[in-house]
């Protein structure tokens, strides 16, 4: 059996493009892989936001891991794992890339800004980025760190973020690729970045392929993003932006009318979420242990018997 | 400063109807303390759905109380936490009740259905219950295990739901009471004998308050359910039911157009996100700590440093 | 590189004889690794006392699950984790097999005990065993819910612990055997029944090997073990013993004496405990670091900057 | 009930002076407290070593909280948690103590060494202090973080450790205390620096008192340490030394010669296990239980059934 950091690779080398979305939960996992993409895309902006926290390097590595390992026990399928910066010095970095690997990721992605880490969805004007040869030397301390050869290291740049222009962040992503990155990501947060990005994808001689984030820049389709030369096209956020606005509606609905009823049409049914969760596999389960206790599997055997007295 | 248990048996004592809402991860906890509700429900059928198992006993105790601290680092506000069948025996539940009080929950809620627990929610027609004296016994334990005298049992009879009638489920209810649980919740699973757990509750001269859980007869509003009687009205899973279905609604839109527009009003911004999970607190203690270190709170002091090489 | 679950089972089929031994955190792991053993065991007995609990399925699965995940962070070697009766009914035990051998366990022991487990260590004079046939379904649903070939399931039957004699004994050992358990562990824990079982261990003719946990009967040496026909003998809980009394050593002479000179030669040096976590891989990371960020890889770059004020 | 944090701010006003021990998992927590003294200390290099770390900033938050609500579900006794230098900056630093203080912790110690930290038990010359402002900056946020006004920060200065002199410590000292540190802790790792420290203890003359860690000078006796003027001795880290010396040796042992006996009087018994673990608390609930039930509290209730077939 294909172990899923050797199947991203394989499909990586074998695919056009292939499209992660971020999920943070289990059942945000389940709708990945229920509706046929190829990645999971563990956010820490998500993944953060799920445990009330800010994108600013608060959540653990442990918090991180054991997300993943839930996540990848609920949908068995290549994840990649956003690790910021990475936890800190070198000896961070490496039990992450270490216990990231064991606990079933695909990948990571790490980026060049400096420790302790700010979202690039916070307007902070100026973002600290570290000396190239500082990354790079990140960059081939991750790759020793792996212990399988089929897992993936994506090497984020955060230069267009910090306004350092595109000559640098080119230069960078070449750097990043020569150290060994398996894919580079030269991200941006404004529609005018992210279009000079699209603009370079293509023609970009770099030596590994790229992967882009499209959250502020959704006017781009998949094929838009696929035909401008990307490999990776990365939904990072829209699920758990999807719940947050949804579960709101329901609170505000509840709140003001104190019925459920307004909003009941935006509730997945209870079978729903069973289909989910993989209700029939547990029946199922529970069907099989009668059989082969010798008992009929349709009587359920769990007789009322409380009570008269 | 009074505990969150305190909080809760004030209001219990002084208000006329308290109302909890199920949360699972700190977003939805957040969302519920947001909109004024009185209290966070742990529900066993949303964390377990949320870890991607059914709602049969499969989650931990340990899975259980880590995100009921998950929650209650989100919100600080009175948490009730649904404890199934006590997760095994005495033992077990001694442990459960120490456990979740030292993490902060205000009230646990138990229930007389026979371990391994089955969900109320699945079609099981006849669910096992334990005989009365034994679970008079279990609250009594529960009682006994708990350190604060504010700390509250709710006691929930699934004598309905196991079709034992409303005559066994008031003795039940009767008996659970005098044993010195806190609350009593008749649990019923359809509409008819929902109707007449309503119909009884103002009536019922129980020595404890009611509460309720309208998961299947929501074509009850809070008013209706409060001048029926009940103290406690629970909506225990309508969060998560939201966020599957708009998750869903956006995975299949992602997939069949291959882009977001068509769903972008459906996801929260992520300045919403940013919110609601105390992103200004952040900026806030950032610009604290640059004026105690004596520098100007409003320069961000992370000049970019990097990549002139 | 094979995995450590395809190691063991190889080593299964070509070694006369494996030893395992007790671990229960990332130190004892270390010395198990160290001193050349063959696998660790991840004892329900030491790791519930690590945690402060009795042997009695207090230990959610979830905190054996964390247990054996760090013992193979810190010794990547054959791990088999004591299961007790597998966490409730066939729902949680195939969860457990699941999640175990995601976490990189070789193998699980399973016992044909009631749930909740009590401890054989204990002095309970009629444990209560299941039906056969209800256990040779559970090993049946265990070898069917894990994912690779490699994964191993011990089955231990209780049957001379339950005072049910050798016959039955033999009976279900030969019934756990077809079922398709790997290894059979017949349990005891006097010193006679220990005998009996040695002197038929030669000539039970079972379809699989057998194992062995001498705790209570250690007149026997590890080749006189091998000798009588035991493919795999358990040392479960002496590193945990032995760290107890000498911990309590230590707490006694600094009460008594107010001095820690007494049990100084009693104290493993600092500079042994950094030997056992590594703290020179962690040296030599740093080191590489440096040299592939182009500095001189013996300064340390942490130069005192503090403090002229 | 006094929570442990206003039982050792009481203690510490009334008491000449504390012991606190160091703990590491709840065995070594239990006999703390089994031998009375007032606090465990929950020490970063112990956590680090049982979890397989040198101690160097690679233990995660998150695992050094989950460790302490292990101790204090144990031993429910004062806790003071090693946070290094915080964990990054001040949204680390604070979510750090809000985190413990809901886990009941009483006090954090934090010292004024830059991120990531490097152990002062480890020979590196010239460590790395943070100016003082910016340390005091940090104690202040720490200290509006906490929530009880019970709860104490320790200001330890790694001054002398890096060689900067007892002025500059004595400097820092009185500027911590001025900050609103609850207690100094002027840190030495040579014999030499250790008693200039227990020179001055007495005569400093700080608004705070003084707590000392006497790892590498055990020369001196509690009662000689107490007369020197030092409100709270930690002994930190012997317990973990003395397990890893016994535990090395048992491995031994059995490797060399195959056998149990030669080691057998340096193990704690079964029972001894089972005292320290509070078998007898678990064996009196189950007989609570049946009482209430109504049974025979004598009778285990656990008769065998399994199996004549």
């Amino acid at each position: 059996m294909l172990s899923t950091a050797a199947l991203f690779r394989k499909r990586l080398e074998t695919d056009t493009c292939l499209i992660g979305v971020g999920a943070y939960d289990a059942l945000s996992a389940r709708l990945v892989q229920a509706h046929g993409f190829d990645a999971l895309w563990v956010s820490s902006f998500c993944v953060s936001a799920a445990r009330g926290f800010p994108d600013a390097g608060i959540l653990t590595l442990t918090e991180l891991l054991h997300t993943t390992e839930q996540l990848l026990e609920a949908a068995e399928m290549p994840a990649i794992v956003d690790c910021d910066n990475g936890y800190g010095d070198v000896a961070q970095l490496s039990r992450a890339i270490r216990s990231l690997e064991r606990a079933g990721a695909a990948a990571v992605c790490i980026e060049d800004s400096a420790f302790p880490k700010r979202s690039s969805l916070y307007s902070i004007p100026d973002r600290m980025v570290v000396p190239t040869e500082q990354f790079t030397a990140k960059i081939r301390i991750a790759k020793e760190a792996q212990r399988s050869t089929d897992f993936a290291v994506i090497a984020r740049t955060e230069a267009l973020v910090a306004g350092l222009g595109m000559a640098e962040a080119l230069e960078r992503a070449a750097r990043y690729a020569d150290a060994g990155a398996d894919l580079i990501l030269i991200h941006s947060v404004t529609k005018e970045t992210f279009a000079s990005v699209v603009s370079v994808a293509g023609s970009a001689s770099l030596s590994k392929p790229l992967a882009i984030v499209p959250t502020t820049a959704w006017q781009y389709s998949t094929d838009e993003l696929r035909e401008a030369g990307f490999k990776l096209i990365i939904y990072a956020n829209q699920q758990l932006r999807a719940a947050a606005k949804s579960m709101e509606t329901v609170m505000i609905a509840l709140r003001t009318s104190g019925r459920i009823d307004p909003v009941a049409c935006q509730l997945a049914s209870i079978d729903e979420i069973n289909r989910l969760v993989g209700y029939s596999e547990f029946q199922t389960l529970e069907e099989r242990y009668r059989l082969l206790c010798g008992l009929d599997p349709n009587d359920s055997g769990r007789k009322t018997r409380g009570a008269k007295r």
